[in-house]
Order: C-alpha cells, then structure tokens, then sequence
C-alpha cells in the first residue's frame, strides 16, 4: 500500500515516520508512506502557497493551484483508491473506516492548514472527507498521521503478532480488558489472582466479562 | 502552561514540537513541552518498561515501576490539573475539553503503547482518561500530540489573531462555511460573488447561512 500525504509543514512528519511501526512497516515493504512539500508545486517564485480569504476575515487559506497540480501530478502515476481530505467538517473516522482503508491500493491525503483549502478542491478534487473527531487542529498534519498510522498497522505482518490487531478496542465492539505485567505485587497492589492460575480458558472468560463490563460502564453505546 | 509527556518512544515526537505553532508557542513562552524518555526511569539495567501481560495472549504491557517513578518526580516538582492518560476506552474528546484544559496550568500526559499500561497505574495515578476517537492507534503519542496541538493553540497569543480560533469549526456548535482563496477564477471555477462585493453584512450573513447549511448537512448532531 502507498500512501502519498500532501503538506505545506512536511517537517512537522518527519520524525513520526521515521520511528516505530511506520518505520517497519516502510523497511518491511509492506506501506510506503511519501510527504509532498506543497512548496513545491506553487506556482509563483515566492513558493506561496497560501493567501488571504476572500470577504476577508482572520486566518490564511490554503490556494488551489499548487494542489490541483500536485494531486494531478500523482493521478498521473498511478490510480488512486481515494483523494481524502483532513477537515473538522468530515466524516467521522472510525475503527471500521480503518479496515476498510487499510485494504486500498493507494491513497492520497491532503492536510488542510491555518484556515482550511479553497472550497473548489473540495468540490473537484476530493473525494472523502474525514475527520479524526470533534476538535480543531492547527493543522490536518497530525490528522493524517493518524489515519496513516490506524491504517498501516492493520496491514498483515506490520504487527510483529497479527492476532495483536484482532484483539484491540472496537474490532468486536468491545473494549479491551485491563491488562498486567510483573510485578504481580507493586506496593501492596496485587494483580489478579485468576491471571496468574495459568488456567487458558478462564483466564480467556474472565477478559471477556471484563471486557463486556468496561464497555457497559463506560460506552454502553457500543453495545447497540 | 506546561505539559509533560511520558513516553516509551520519545524520538516520535521531535519533529512535532519543534515546528509549527508548537514551536512558537514555546519560544514565546506561552506554553512549555516536556518529553520524558520512560527508559530513563526503568529500575533495572537493560533499561527495560514492558513485559509480557500476566495471563498470556499477545501484545507487551507499559510496567507500572518506571511510570509511577516518573510520574512521583514530577509531582514531587510542582501541582498538576490533571494526570491524563490516553487510551481508546477514555472519555471522548471534544473542543469543550480542549477549551476547559487549555486553561489548566500543569498536565501530565502519559502514551500507552503495545496493549497499553499495567492497570495498577490506571486505578491509583490517573486522573482522567481520554480518546481522541474510536481507532486504534499503534501508541498514545499521537494522541497526545493531538491534545497538546488542541490546547495550545487555544492560549491567547498562541495564534497570530486571536479571533482565528473562535471562528472555528465547533466553538459555536457550527461547521466553518466554506472558504476561498485567489484566484477568484480558476479553470472556470469561480469564488461565490459576494465574497467578492465587499459588503462586509453580506458576507457575514452568507458565512452564518453556508454554516448553519452545512452543520444540518453533514452534522445535524450538532444542532440539537
């Protein structure tokens, strides 16, 4: 899977690509993550990228002329599952959207930044609108980094066990149980007995009761 | 302000901080990030702070010694709000939570990573948990960057204008109305008229209307 991530702060991503699982997974060859410098598609020597709103107001907006060219650039390459754009506006990003996501080819995604792209990207370019939840970014950078991290570690054999996926929150609509590690007495707290028993099965009965009792207690909705 | 972060994988965040309005938020003063290394509080000498989970089953935990050493430090050091932990099962993150913790003075904010962090440190050292939304990440640490960006940005002085952050997408209830850039013609995509009238009602009275269009289109949720 390719991911190609549009941005006028392309060094704002560095380090995150450069470590952990993105890192793998980019040397295993199972996702290729490219950052394209908006920069470098402006159509003017000042590199601009961005201008003031027309009606005025505060805040810059990004221009369409160096996306429009470096969205068609790419398009040229090669076919694209979808053109998506970061916004507080879109869709609601979810585990299932995860999924889904992780089983495309290729993706592009925009990061919007100070105030947002010019609308007519929105109308003729994109073609999935998401947003990571309620709240404003300073940028759509993080955004994407989310949705590229959710969905690369989705991609069989990126996780060093795959069945460590299949048990996360959300997978069955269930959140995860607590879990332990040594030692089994800090300080006077003990871990439960039961995880210690070695027994399989009720060690296996008792997560899941606890996870059904987490999610009754804390997001009944997922239950529905 | 000042947030610190603990983390097992320090180096996924330098890039972050170091640009944007992170940056210059903390070379102005108006907030501090501190990124701590979990491998600097580990109690043996291999530096180690996961280990696998009691009962089996895949996936490493966070040990509850180098965190509760970590999180002792810095409380011996100064007050904190809040000790967050990030964690899909949390509560859900939203604008309202960002405002009301942008107001805080100190926050702890500890990434779970792997499967997440020993449940003892959950009962007797968080003090609220949060997710940013329904996926699952490959760690907290963007998650913490997400709610450290939200906050700090919030801070008075932080963004260039200050009323840029209170027209905003949910700050009022309402998606931002659409926004456009030059140039006013593009491939025969034209800007709406009245951005170009200059009839400053007008066009404050359209951004209202193209909102409060929006938000019953995409999140009629928001109206009621």
């Amino acid at each position: 899977m390719r991911i190609d991530i549009i941005t006028c702060l392309p060094r704002l991503l560095d380090s995150f690509f450069a470590h952990s699982i993105l890192k793998r997974a980019q040397d295993a060859n199972h996702a290729q993550v490219h950052v394209h410098d908006l920069r470098d598609y402006s159509t003017n020597k000042q590199r601009q990228v961005d201008d003031y709103a027309f009606g005025g107001g505060a805040g810059m907006v990004l221009m369409i002329e160096p996306i429009a060219k470096c969205i068609r650039q790419l398009q040229a390459e090669r076919t694209y599952d979808e053109v998506i754009y970061m916004t507080p506006d879109g869709e609601r990003y979810e585990q299932k959207m995860a999924n889904r996501l992780s089983m495309t080819e290729n993706l592009i995604i925009l990061c919007g930044h100070y105030k947002g792209v010019d609308e007519r990207l929105r109308e003729h370019f994109i073609t999935k609108e998401i947003s990571i939840g309620d709240y404003v970014l300073s940028g759509g950078e993080l955004a994407a980094c989310v949705v590229a991290d959710s969905i690369i570690r989705l991609i069989p054999g990126v996780l060093n066990d795959e069945t460590s996926a299949l048990t996360d929150s959300f997978q069955d609509n269930l959140l995860a149980p607590p879990v332990y590690t040594r030692p089994a007495e800090f300080e006077g707290w003990k871990v439960p007995d039961i995880l210690l028993s070695g027994h399989e099965a009720k060690i296996s009965d008792w997560r899941f009761q606890q996870s059904l009792e987490r999610t009754r207690t804390r997001r009944p909705d997922l239950l529905d």
